[in-house]
């Protein structure tokens, strides 16, 4: 077995707290050697620190590695002296981009026992299961764009949203092939109604690859429409796809539904494995809560699990799995654990599991 | 008392049977004298007839309206003779654009005994009962943008973003001048982490203007972030104030939690009352119920309050709110009744009141 390399980003905030449960529950699947693990200071207190957002040679650092954990980076929401989007921009974002991440894999599920802000009418006892295959490498999150006749009464700012028939055609391939593994269900979400260029090339494309799958049922939603579902009858999806901004909005949406960011794992894919992909959670880093022990892992053990599955350890992300939905299930609704009971509950869980095979 | 020109576009699909409903209650609450109402045959139907879809005479005799009532316009999703965005970039966002709608306001209220989609635990004994001002004139929706090497593997769609301060500072403007007509309460929604042009713009002019507005609390979210508390805590919205896009986005989500967009009116105002401002309901031309008198046309009737509100017949615009909470608090769950049955309840139980009154 040839060891993995794996680069950790805690981050900021929470990050860190939920990013060392995550490899808690790594170690006691894969055991200690299966990867080799780098850890990489970054974040807003870092850039505090040092005036350094990311370097060309940490940049390098990375793209040597095989996989990337990351927690969470994003200084407090009052921290004035960080500018918007710095962190953003140029560590978050500039890692997708950089390693051509063009999948942003994001899995909803509605665990059973988890308290859901849906009332029983729309979720009782419907499976709710989906994936959002959010396009992580173009659209409005390229960068393009400024600000002209800046801080005067005429200022105008643009954003640019550019969109490839190279970038949508991969995704869109990626997000057909995932649904024949799964329901065969796939649903295109845009506003092709009103942006009308970016949504044409969309849809155009969605169409001709969805010649090759005749196995998988398509639909197309307005972004606005697909919220609405989403609220009213999330049980409806098997896989999503569309683009950055607007699989940002909704996976957040599909968190809350589905019980919480708390719960919320995601994948910054590069599928032809040229560069590292990337795990995360999809919450932020929670500065509010950090270092008291209040965050739940769950959302980066189940990113681990994603990690797992990237690395074709399949069993063992499968294992992680089962110990997440065991631990889920065995919550009991007002009792609150602290950040690393949850993650030793579900290190106990997989080695249970391990001891009850052998 | 001067009459008021009252342009009517039903529009497509079910547009004709609501309007035709919220004129029924118009009338009730104003007389028959109070607007002299003029049709337009506008839409894909009529778009399809004529191969027009908004001439330039017809432009020039809804701008001497005084106000406009439209029902919905948009084809089938499978009439593919109709191009994507012809009637909503051609005549929708002509109108809105043209008559410098940058007001889109967007009540949202859940009533006593409307079904939602959330538990009980989210809703139960909160007061539900936000607006958003939504930016109507700029954004994403200007436009621009276009396609290169269309048709080709190279194709590159773009879509641009265009947002000027003096756009951005009218409609936060307007939406503090409601909040302190209302709970004094402003939240801001942008992506300005990510969209640091854009965001960096509607927030400083944001804070700008907050200023001037010591008593109003202010808040900001992310858009990701905001559809969350929409589905998690939607009682803590006061008013609410974002571009075009995100506008379109939270309001159907909004209208989802509030009860569904068979209740979401909205109305595109031109405060400066340079041009008419147009009410319409949230909801689209729905063509699969079309013709059968299964629509509810309790948003458009809410829309006419707006309308009446927004000519200064307060009065009027109250009691058709009040007519429309007693008929929806009346309704009984599972009983259906057909468009012209709740246009006939509404503007029974307004008569009733001005009966009571005399
Ligand atoms: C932090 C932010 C840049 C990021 C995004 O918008 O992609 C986050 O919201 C996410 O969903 O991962
Ligand atoms: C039909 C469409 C152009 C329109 C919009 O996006 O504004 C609609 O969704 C709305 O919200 O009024």
């Amino acid at each position: 077995v040839t060891q993995k390399k794996l680069a950790v980003i805690g981050g900021d905030g929470i990050g860190p707290e939920v990013v060392d449960e995550g490899l808690k529950v790594l170690e006691a699947v894969a055991g200690s050697d299966a990867f080799a693990i780098t850890r990489y200071d970054l974040g807003a207190a870092h850039w505090q620190r040092t005036g350094e957002v990311l370097s060309d040679e940490t940049m390098a650092s990375l793209a040597a590695a095989d996989v990337i954990l990351l927690g969470a980076v994003g200084a407090a929401p009052g921290a004035t002296d960080v500018p918007s989007g710095l962190l953003e921009r140029g560590l978050l974002l500039k890692l997708r981009f950089a390693f051509d991440h063009y999948v942003n894999l994001r899995p909803s599920r509605l665990f059973p026992g988890v308290e859901t802000p849906l009332s029983d009418a729309v979720v009782g006892g419907r499976e709710v299961d989906f994936v959002v295959v959010r396009e992580g490498t173009e659209g409005l999150y390229c960068g393009n764009g400024g600000t002209f006749r800046g801080g005067t009464p005429h200022e105008v700012g643009t954003e640019v949203s550019i969109n490839t028939a190279y970038g949508v055609e991969r995704v869109v391939r990626d997000a057909f092939e995932r649904a024949t593994r799964r329901r065969n269900k796939l649903t295109l979400v845009h506003k092709h109604n009103v942006l009308v260029y970016a949504g044409g090339l969309w849809r155009r494309i969605f169409e001709s690859v969805a010649e090759e799958y005749p196995q998988v049922s398509t639909d197309y939603l307005h972004v606005d429409a697909a919220t609405i579902f989403l609220a009213t009858d999330p049980a409806r999806f098997d896989v999503i796809v569309t683009d950055n901004l607007f699989g940002d909005i909704l996976t957040d949406l599909a968190a809350a539904v589905t019980g919480g960011i708390g719960l919320a794992a995601s994948g910054n894919i590069n599928p032809s494995g040229a560069f590292p992909s990337m795990f995360e959670p999809v919450h932020g880093s929670a500065p509010d809560i950090a270092g008291k022990g209040l965050a739940d892992p769950t959302a980066t053990i189940l990113s681990v699990a994603l990690l797992l599955e990237h690395v074709g350890l399949l069993d063992e992300a499968a294992r992680v799995e089962r110990a997440v939905l065991a631990d889920i299930t065995a919550r009991t609704p007002g009792t609150k654990r602290s950040t690393s009971e949850i993650g030793d509950a579900i290190a106990a869980q997989v080695c249970d599991e391990v001891a009850a095979k052998v």
